[in-house]
């Protein structure tokens, strides 16, 4: 059977926003940084659905930095957007900011690069749009993710 | 002491996105009453403290109707919105949706009125700086905004 | 196919108890809003489920005031009762207590009006037996649920 | 320094009320057994507060034994009572009933006997109220508590 | 139908090791019983199926003694081990540790002996392959889990 | 004030086992990846504070591969190890298994490199004992491990 590739579709921002409560916190008052990973998974796995249209399960994760904390009583926002796609996975990077919502201020606090596969109804990878590359931007940011895929490949 | 009254601010919006996991379902499938509550309450908690730079405490909650259900695995997004304030508190807006990110379709499935009082150091009220009326539908939201505290009071 | 009314019912008492831990408790030691809001819901939804002897869902919600906070290690009391059935759903009212088990000190901190509706085995609304009215303080009940539920549809 | 013995308080009873909801079960749909032991500590640690008027931590349980599960969308009833009083612990009896609130029908699941001890300001063990033993009963249960409570020193 | 009874099989060491953060304690900041309960059973039950090679459900625990707290930010470690077998199930006991992993030190925090039933795919109890006993210990520790089994049945 | 460097110390295994609870899964009844994400930086703190006797924070995680599912009512292993030192950060290994325990099966399912910032009291990055390099292969992970922290700092 023949499945024809989806069109292209350009990429868009998932955004998150979380409170910091008590249990998302380590005994020092600042977030577990397990927690921001589990928050990271969410918000690529909605971005990797939206732009698929299809079942995501976390690939990969890497170049995952902890910049600055976050602290009880301040909101993390986080920002995932699908930076290249290869036939039936997509490398999407997340941003996350601290921000003390009473004063408006705002910091890095983590990054990461992460890959989603889609699923077909099997739950067998199945093809994924490809970007639609409309500017030199977008085409660098394709052929980029397309370099660290053959990185992380060569690795294993 | 003498407190100078705080300077007005326009209103902006605060969104959240949770994505349903087995955990916030019940037993049929669906989010939770309950947790959607859970999930307004901080949305519109970031939104007041936002405003009011303060922290601020939920107050009262009115007007709160569930349309339709959200399922596990869809997604759910929140935005909140100061419509009026008064001397001490505020009436945040909170409209909720439901997404499912594969096929982008989207419904409402909750809104309500919640009013947070902000508090100074002592934990006692303190001013909220009055929203910027700029336009006609500013100032026909504060008003109803009033018309309906005035109400809530009248019924205590 | 017709179906028979079920019978009238008495109204009856629903009460949890709830002991505050770090998790229930936001940045400033008391219990979240959002934390009281899910007690709330499941303490109605049982009180629903045993009056209609079907499962029932959260239909609105309104009149919910916050008078005092509960503190970590204080408890938390819930007490809902069916104040007024209509043709498939009924107003139940809840009220929250804080006490301090060490002392016996307790004090109103949240009350609140659910309305839930029935339903049958395919998820549509379904008749729901009616209050027995007994006594003129029932009739009274009955009569200003049947009010507030007339105002609550005028709203929308 | 003289500490007065605290006055003789009749037993009463700490009852608590959960629903079940998927997080709290296991793979097979009923409640995790480790979930009804958590609960049943809440229960038996308010009720040790609620006699001793001060904060108590659990020393021991025993004769711990699960009769019937309970399912998802189910009932949990758990009534807490002070049967025996030592000088500064006293022993406390949990019972857990499932409940199907649909239809009323209600069964025993667990039961079990725990030991909770009071602590002073420094968490030093400090005297609880003796049980007031008013009645035949009261008497034979206070001596079966300290039947129990010798045989389970004997054992250490 | 003839069963033929499963083979004999040693006992192995299960173990569980878990770092104690802020919801997992209670206002004294030290692991609240009931997390520990919940983590016993966990334990046990992988203990258990590891043995049975089949579903296992919690019976009863007894001799359950909390000795020293944890404390927030120090870890929990525990070891259950089957002690005796029966024909549908065994004894499992299970023994935690407190661990500071800064310094080393670790303590005795809570021991207590669990039973397990075995089920099969109706979830009716099963045979239980027997403990190899190999050495006079072995043949000791199942006479003494058959005579606090014994204990435990004259009791109820 | 000088500080003398901390003594060297052989690296040694920090183990967790996981039960896969309901609440653990995503809609497709395997662990969520946020979840798994989770339980390795809890395992690799506790390794991390083993080694360098101070509390430590997560600074980076890369290389992190998901090979293979783990479904509800199966058992998650986890093995962290130190690979090398730094002079106030370590690279810790984390390893995945999934276990069916009632069959014995097991298979890796995730695995990546953390680094950890070990913290004197005023939170600032304080000296880690160095891995005493006893072997070849210890010297090679060293080696390697230090190669990678230069690839890594390149990249930012």
């Amino acid at each position: 059977m023949t499945t024809l590739a989806p069109k292209p579709r350009s990429a868009s921002v998932t955004e998150m926003t979380e409170y910091v409560l008590p249990p998302h916190a380590n005994v020092y008052g600042t977030v577990f940084g397990g927690q921001i990973m589990a928050w990271i998974d969410v918000c690529a796995a909605i971005c990797a659905q939206r732009h698929a249209a299809r079942p995501c399960v976390t690939a990969s994760i890497d170049d995952m930095v902890f910049k600055r904390p976050v602290w009880v009583g301040q909101v993390v926002r986080l920002q995932a957007q699908v930076q290249a796609t290869f036939r039936t996975s997509m490398e999407i990077e997340v941003i996350v900011w601290g921000e003390n919502a009473m004063t408006g201020e705002h910091w890095p606090t983590v990054d990461c690069r992460t890959t989603f596969v889609a699923m077909d109804d099997s739950r067998r990878p199945t093809q994924v749009p490809p970007l639609l590359l409309a500017t030199d931007a977008d085409r660098m940011a394709q052929a980029a993710g397309e370099r660290r895929r053959q990185a992380r490949l060569a690795k294993r």
